[in-house]
């Protein structure tokens, strides 16, 4: 185990690991530490709390879409704004275990702490704190606790909590508890955080104590959900006496224990966490102490047992390894795992910005999801992004109103920022205008069916949304004379949000004509072959005969803006009519720019927060020719200052490509440990799953070259130089394939399915099971 | 006195006349009849207001720049958000007075009405309202009831009250108070309207009653202002007893009276306000006092009196007289009395958009003060005209402040909307980037400079307002290649809010070089005539040697987007390249577009909301020929839906410049009587200052052709079609000219000054005193 420089946590393959505790790292420990499955998230908060020292920790425990839907405050308001703003909830703390050492409570900010150690293990999905303790009356425990999130059972958490009394016999005393006094954290200036929320949102409807076990059910005003949430106990003790306190907004047991010097007293708190989703209200506190009681009769070496399995399946096709630099290696491995348990994974929850990790983004689901997450499981596990498109569908009917409320008169309109579907930008330049959020959904459609051929989705999920999707386009773009009579898209904002509220955004026209023309290729598809779904979609939506030639129409004639001189695609109509931002005169203390300048400022200059245009480049490779995307990053990356998190591997991989590999090597850099080394300063905040999963971009899409733009995987692999080897899966078209490239060459290997046909740097390569090939 | 149609007052030439009491209209009523001299402002509500009709009645007193300062709140904020907006207050309400007959307290929602009539009377600036009342106990009384704002005291009001009994002797009670329970309306769905205050927000600090006077003093809580409020009365009554009442929020004075059948009982009602602003805190309550005293002291009559004459005075230069329709004449003149009412006079205070008659806008002042009111006030009373430009110069740090805020290191921008200088749009699209609201303040300077040569002013304020402000536009613009490295200004808004956040806004650069130029023509002058001044504010400033230079070279090589083939000015760079609005599919109901459709639906589109382009055909007239003028016109007349109530009467002038007269015409019956026929139908939220002042620039601007480009007047009268006669009086270089247009010709006439070189369609005139000129 290394530690180098002013690095955070030691370089660690499987793990990160705290060797020290200080109180400073602690709202980003939490976040860094967190357990979760997709459904439920824990941040990493000590089972005893901190409130000692108020403002170094917040607790958190958040369901995947959970929310409360309040109003959006706008000091001036108009048509179409979106009214109402979701926030996935911080819901009552089930973890809450006090520690009493002969009457002295618990706490890492008092007394004398030694061998501190808190790791969070990638291979068994575990969190473990481990200390000697010393009171300032000067007893003495060792102090073990094991905690999971189970990622086989979603609505169990667990905690085994050991104690050892070391120099003395005395009392020691357990207070376990549900703590029903949560609520979100506040909104603060900065625009990346924030919620309308104010005070505790959740009321506590129901609670119980039953024997060793409490629950309570919360419930919120505005949307109605329940939750309930029950704890079930075993304490692993000689001599104890058990009471109950019940108080307005928190449960709790205490156990009194008399224990032994050099004797474990061993508690395990079963948690469970159920919602109105899989049960009615009336039933939820029962099947919330039923959970419980199951898990307890399984025990925790089950679910540790059971952790360890679904994350061997998870390495199996996830893990890549790379030999020659620890850093990233522990870097990718952290956020592969993050991004497991960020992940919903019942088709009608998706991935918030910060997981479930934190509050950023207020628990919000954007573009991340499809554009930078989704590949990621589409190459490893297609199942999963197939429920996270599925989402998508379930939000349809919300998109379709937006539509509407934006005076579309047919058509879907995708929410900027969600949860349960509604439009959740309080800012629209930034928001709703980023009407390519449709595009980059179709887009992640089309990609997945060309992995998969899941024409039971696509049947039944994706034509739908495809074909709202373009007639929105349709309906939203115009033929401009003074354009040529090309199509046009006017008035939106594309990916970078420096820029906004302009005309033919590059991106999004090329986006959009994807869209357009992909949903063109479908509907004849269905007509072709499935007549009876085209059928059923056509009437469901009312669609015209005409309307697909129409949507391929416009993407034949989509326009788009290029200066044929400097062969350079501008941003937008009016890019290079703008300013370039002076970076010499900017000091390192004014970025990001978005915190330190007025948008009209900043909108007013050639200067980009994140890819734009470089992105087109990438995820519409096959439009371009070598020459343009070189020209094309040389320019834009000049102007960007990636003050967003999502740039960095866009650029990483495209610098790939064009076969800057320092470039390449450096941005992936800033992408591999964002959170872990806490890049931008807000790890705190939760981490960045779309970054996470950038890191898998600049290694899969960027150093192995990995594209697919018509269903055939191609690579293009080097090594970067620093590495000796790095060796990784690729699931497509139900074959998994093994690639190592290290310093002697590139071998590929079938490892499931029979035979697929491959291009290896341009050249057409058929693998067959059992038959590695290699490159030199 | 006729009434026609579907109008709501009478026709009337010198006065506003309700003659039926309805309800249904008491709103609007009580905007159209306010009362006020610029500085206190008290909405035409009932002295015993109509606490039993909740909704049909807000209860108004205001202080011209008296508000209250709160945060803006923003579902997402970002840097340089205006942080605050201010809201002017509603404050005590000292016109109260309660009536009560044998029992019974008038009110004019219960018992019975004859010969109800109240009266705005524009000679005497009195509100009059009499009727008879019938209590549901069948008593009758007479009652007449005289309010006055005096002209000639800004601090004082007063009400004569009449009351005869006429069929009864019994008691008569009057409850005459200051009620300081009293609020802004709050905020709702209209943006047009709106105010982030909650509830009560002025605290009652003080309060006494002494003999038969009240006072009160209200305090706000973030802007600390201070205002006492006094009462003092008189009674004229034979035997009565008095008593008071003091409870939290009003002070009350009840006299019971032992009234006798057919003998009138009057109450006099001395009012006195009085601000921070003319005493200090600790003696503002005894200030009021002492004010109210003497203004008893003086009596009903004298204050009478007072207005008449000043009126006679206004009107004299003032009035425009019209033969042959008395429904305009009472529109213009019901306009200027008005904007008389609405305007501050004292240098630190302006004119707010819905003046002193109601809440709408939050009591902001926009630049519909200079290019709008200014005008009318500069051609008839120069010295108002200097006070609200002394008002620009009061606010010049908090516009320096503001534009350190959006990153320029030099010069001031000014606030689009403001009482106390800090902005206060909380949209910044349609606020903070009309940064034309710079270049309309310097227009107005040139103008007022123009017309009066008034060195003290331009030494004093004027010159470092203009040197400041092309400052600003020398940072804000840029010389960009791709457009012929002309100096372009980007990423701004026009006055037209319908399209937003555009480069080279064609009106904004136009004004712009106005304003560059202008300040260089005045640096000039100032080094050559006045060195020790321009020493003086350039050290102020830290003006360098060539700024001068660089606003010049500026102003020289502006940017104009100018479409040849089409001698079109485009709006803005993109404005051709939108889809025109689809005016035939747009049902009436859908307009003002702005409440029924997503401002990027809108700004998708060629519609303009109001003069953009036009205004500058007219403000800088000089610049065009006729040719472009009336294709132009001819353009963006198409496109326009004059959602703005600031629109039509610039369409209406430049219609007459072009020789559209008759759409000159009907642009100006669309202006002369927007509040009277209530055609926006938001008058109950106030008067619409702008478009009052509007209607005075369609018959001197419009039908009379005046235009001052270089100093000198030019006139261009015609007769329109459906009059006999106009007939008006123009002040410029202490010259009073008298101009009459009729069916015979047009006669001139100067009336102040010895002599005075104009310009009558083109030909140069010199008019002297004593010799009238006339032409045919």
């Amino acid at each position: 185990m290394r530690k180098e420089g002013n690095v955070i946590y030691p370089y660690s393959e499987w793990s990160v690991v705290e060797e020290d505790f200080n109180i400073e790292n602690n709202l980003r420990n939490e976040t860094v530490f967190s357990l979760a499955n997709g459904y439920l998230g824990m941040r990493g908060s000590f089972e005893e709390g901190l409130a000692d020292c108020p403002g170094f920790s917040h607790e958190g425990n958040f369901i995947n879409g959970f929310y409360e839907s309040h109003p959006i405050q706008y000091g001036e308001s108009a048509y179409g704004f979106a009214k109402n703003s979701h926030t996935m909830l911080n819901i009552a703390n089930a973890k809450k275990i006090k520690l009493i050492i002969d009457g002295e409570e618990l706490s890492l900010a008092r007394g004398k702490l030694n061998n501190y150690s808190r790791v969070l293990d990638f291979k068994s999905a575990t969190l473990t704190r481990s200390f000697e303790y010393t009171t300032p009356n000067g007893k003495s425990v060792r102090v073990n606790i094991r905690r999971l999130v189970s990622l086989t059972e979603k609505h169990i958490a667990a905690i085994r909590y050991e104690v050892t009394p070391l120099d003395f016999s005395g009392k020691i005393e357990f207070v376990t508890s549900i703590d029903g006094n949560v609520k979100n954290l506040s909104a603060g200036d900065d625009p990346r955080v924030g919620s309308g929320l104010q005070g505790r949102v959740l009321s506590i409807e129901e609670k119980v104590i039953v024997g060793n076990s409490l629950a309570l059910r919360q419930k919120t005003k505005t949307t109605g959900f329940s939750v309930a949430c029950a704890a079930c106990h075993k304490l692993n003790a000689n001599n104890y006496a058990a009471s109950t306190e019940d108080s307005e907004l928190e449960l709790a047991i205490k156990y009194d224990i008399d224990a032994r010097e050099g004797e474990s007293i061993v508690l395990e708190k079963y948690i469970a966490y159920i919602t109105y989703k899989d049960c009615e209200e009336s039933r939820l506190l029962e099947a919330s102490l039923k959970l419980a009681a199951e898990a307890q009769m399984k025990g925790f070496d089950h679910y540790f047992e059971e952790q360890k399995k679904y994350m061997d399946q998870f390495w199996y096709r996830a893990d890549i390894e790379i030999d020659g630099n620890a850093a990233l290696q522990q870097g990718i491995r952290f956020n592969l795992f993050h991004l497991l348990q960020s992940t919903g994974k019942d088709g009608s929850t998706n991935i918030a910005a910060k997981g479930l990790t934190g509050e950023g983004y207020e628990g919000h689901y954007f573009w991340d999801t499809e554009i930078f997450v989704l590949p990621f499981f589409l190459y490893c596990f297609p199942d999963i992004s197939r429920k996270l498109l599925e989402y998508r569908y379930s939000i349809l009917d919300a998109a379709r109103q937006r539509a509407r409320e934006l005076s579309h008169p047919k058509g879907a309109l995708y929410p900027w920022r969600t949860i349960g579907g509604e439009e959740c930008s309080a800012y629209f330049p930034a928001g709703t205008a980023q009407y390519h959020i449709n595009a980059d959904i179709a887009y992640a459609i089309q990609k997945y069916m060309e992995s998969t051929n899941d024409y039971d989705f696509l049947l039944n999920y994706g034509a739908e949304i495809l074909f709202e999707t373009a007639r929105l386009w349709a309906d939203l773009g115009e033929y401009i004379e003074s354009k040529g009579n090309r199509f046009c898209i006017n008035t939106v904002t594309g990916p970078d949000e420096y820029t906004a509220i302009v005309n033919n955004n590059c991106y999004t026209n090329m986006m959009a004509a994807n869209n357009m023309s992909y949903a063109y290729k479908v509907s004849l598809l269905l007509k072709d072959n499935y007549p009876e779904h085209y059928r059923r979609i056509s009437e469901k939506i009312g669609l015209e005969e005409n309307e697909p030639e129409i949507w391929n129409e416009a993407a034949q004639r989509i326009y788009i803006p290029y200066h044929e001189d400097k062969k350079l695609y501008m941003q937008d109509d009016s890019f290079l009519d703008k300013k370039p931002w002076d970076f010499e005169n900017t000091p390192i203390e004014k970025y990001p720019l978005l915190l330190n300048f007025h948008p009209l400022v900043i909108y007013r200059h050639q200067v980009c927060k994140q890819a734009d245009l470089v992105l087109a480049l990438f995820l519409l490779g096959n439009r371009f020719t070598d020459e343009e995307k070189r020209i094309n990053y040389d320019y834009y990356e000049k102007i960007t200052t990636h003050d967003s998190s999502l740039s960095p591997c866009i650029f990483s991989v495209m610098a790939s490509e064009i076969g800057y590999h320092q470039k390449a090597y450096d941005y992936f850099m800033k992408t591999a440990r964002t959170d872990l080394d806490d890049l931008h300063g807000n790890t705190a905040n939760g981490v960045h799953s779309a970054n996470m999963a950038g890191a898998w971009m600049c290694i899969i899409n960027g150093f192995a070259g990995l594209r697919a733009f018509d269903g055939t995987l191609q690579f293009n692999p080097y090594l970067p130089s620093d590495w000796e080897k790095y060796h990784f899966k690729v699931y497509h078209n139900s074959c998994l394939i093994d690639v190592t490239v290290n310093k002697e060459g590139i071998r590929y290997e079938l490892l499931e399915g029979d035979e697929i046909s491959i291009y290896h740097k341009g050249s057409n390569v058929t693998l067959r099971k059992g038959n590695p090939v290699n490159f030199n």
